[in-house]
């Protein structure tokens, strides 16, 4: 069982610290310029991306304050393709090291304060503008009958362009535009895992966790939606797209090791500790810091964007011309 | 099954907006001042209160930006009994709503920087210095064999100081000085609801919820550390100290619904509704503020007393002379 004594107690807190490393420093550091889409916020931006950004004038509107997309943009679907145009511009210079991984997949910009997406863009490209990213993970468990809690963990294809080789999630996925929560999920799982329709019945929903990681490649502010899947004894995963490496049952102690080493994919660690903290592993018994662990598993990405009301705060100055979606 | 078409979705996030309501308002409009003891910022003090401390000028030293426990006290012992002096004191005059509830149980005054209690004082007084609070919170369920998912609540009684005659969780307390958050949850299952010892070793801890709220009585920044407790079928709740009028098994749609109501504790619905996500049965499928309703049950508490640092931000000010604990 785990404990403060095996493990020290700072171990999970120091974990939970680094994958919110920007929300814990870059965030409060006023380096990144806000970036506002239709009169919102939906996003940060790092030096290092405004310098390419400034070459598009006629799409990003640069100010000492703000970064704007062009609010002459009537729609979505002009939002998308002027965006579009830029990365494809961008990515053919090959200089930018997220857009190397383009997905040829889109997520959806958004915004809490309105109801559909802003516009779309490539999966790859929404650390550069630190847009909110959205997923989905599932916790493969076996109630095993003399090892206890036991937790299916996959090996990362070496092939992937991020985190290849990691240690990470039974199963996960980013969100694209047109799908689902759950129909991603039940997706993901047969693809990754070989989990068929029947099995996948058994798919609970416990919630979300919400971190904010950065990169050399970008800005994270992640929220994924959290599964648990009760799963028979005998079942031994098999991947069926080619991006797992291998798959191995774990105890939930040596769970919490693996998520320590260098060998585990760093965005994936919250959800594992959420899963052991909803089940009582990790404890307000073993664990002293406990209550700020819970609480950076959740931190506020739906309200962290709200330019210009902080920074109105700040400095007694305007907000006008905001909010003018079509 | 709950759907948004049953209730509607904005109920929810409604809700946790009350349960919130001093997190998304009073918290920005800086009419509250800072509370420092021992150079940590542990509470925010509202003018309706600060005028009674301005009569304890060898107390409480009222500054411009803030207010702050006389630092000449010493230790832990010293600032406990300077403060209990002036509550005592202002308890008689008997013009202070809160304080009329006093309780004769001390709370720890507490910050994350800080590894042990800077002082105590009396569970009446910690909102009037908006002082964080925590508690201990028990969901007790069945898997019922043909109407599913039921939850016990109880209704406290009418004579209680606080919420009198409300539906509330199956069983909750607040952690007061000297005891653990399991002991605590095992003592209060028992006094409230006669969990019997062997039963109670199966309470699972799940997490905690985070939220503020603010009454006429006070501020209420509150994390409750939460427990699930699966409870035979033919289990039925007696309680054993008075507190409690009496309880009701209702099923999960019939307990939102009851959490909607004003007969429904305002600050017992994160419990309730954690619970519900957790379990499923609130899910992203059927809440379309999903994972801004998770956001707003695990708000930063431990994070958002961080002068001076805040009010460096904004004004290039200075925070010298803080963290000073003997």
């Amino acid at each position: 069982m785990y404990s403060s004594a095996q493990n020290n107690i700072s171990d999970l807190l120091k974990l939970a610290k680094k994958f919110n490393c920007f929300y814990l420093s870059g965030l409060h550091e006023g380096i990144c310029k806000p970036f506002i889409v239709a009169g919102y916020q939906v996003g940060l931006i790092r030096p290092d991306v405004l310098k390419y950004l400034i070459r598009f004038p006629e799409v990003f509107r640069i100010t000492g304050k703000y970064v704007e997309l062009n609010p002459a943009f009537r729609d979505y679907k002009e939002r998308t393709v002027k965006v579009a145009d830029v990365l494809q511009s961008l990515r053919k210079e090959n200089e930018i090291c997220a857009l190397k991984g383009w997905r040829d997949e889109c997520f959806g910009v958004t915004t809490p304060l309105y109801p559909e997406n802003l516009l779309e863009m490539d999966r790859s490209a929404m650390c550069l503008f630190g847009i909110r990213n959205y997923g989905v993970s599932v916790t493969g468990y076996v109630n095993h009958p003399t090892k206890g809690l036991c937790i299916w963990l996959q090996q990362r294809s070496f092939t992937k362009q991020t985190w290849p080789g990691k240690w990470d999630c039974f199963v996960s996925g980013g969100l694209a535009v047109g799908f689902g929560v759950l129909e991603t999920t039940i997706k993901e799982a047969a693809e990754e895992a070989s989990v068929q329709k029947d099995l996948a019945k058994k798919l609970v929903s416990a919630g979300c966790v919400s971190f904010y990681f950065e990169s050399e490649r970008g800005l994270f502010p992640n929220t994924e939606y959290v599964y648990d899947l009760e799963l028979p004894l005998d079942f031994m995963p098999q991947n069926a797209d080619g991006e797992v490496e291998s798959f191995e049952l774990l105890t939930a102690e040596e769970c919490v090791k693996r998520a320590l080493t260098p060998q585990f994919k760093t965005t994936s660690a919250p959800v594992l500790l959420d899963f052991l903290i909803r089940k009582g592993y990790i404890s307000p018994e073993n664990e002293p810091h406990y209550r700020h662990l819970v609480e950076l598993l959740h931190v506020p990405l739906q309200s962290i964007y709200d330019w210009p009301f902080t920074a109105a705060a700040a400095t007694n100055g305007d907000g006008d011309e905001f909010h003018h979606v079509n």
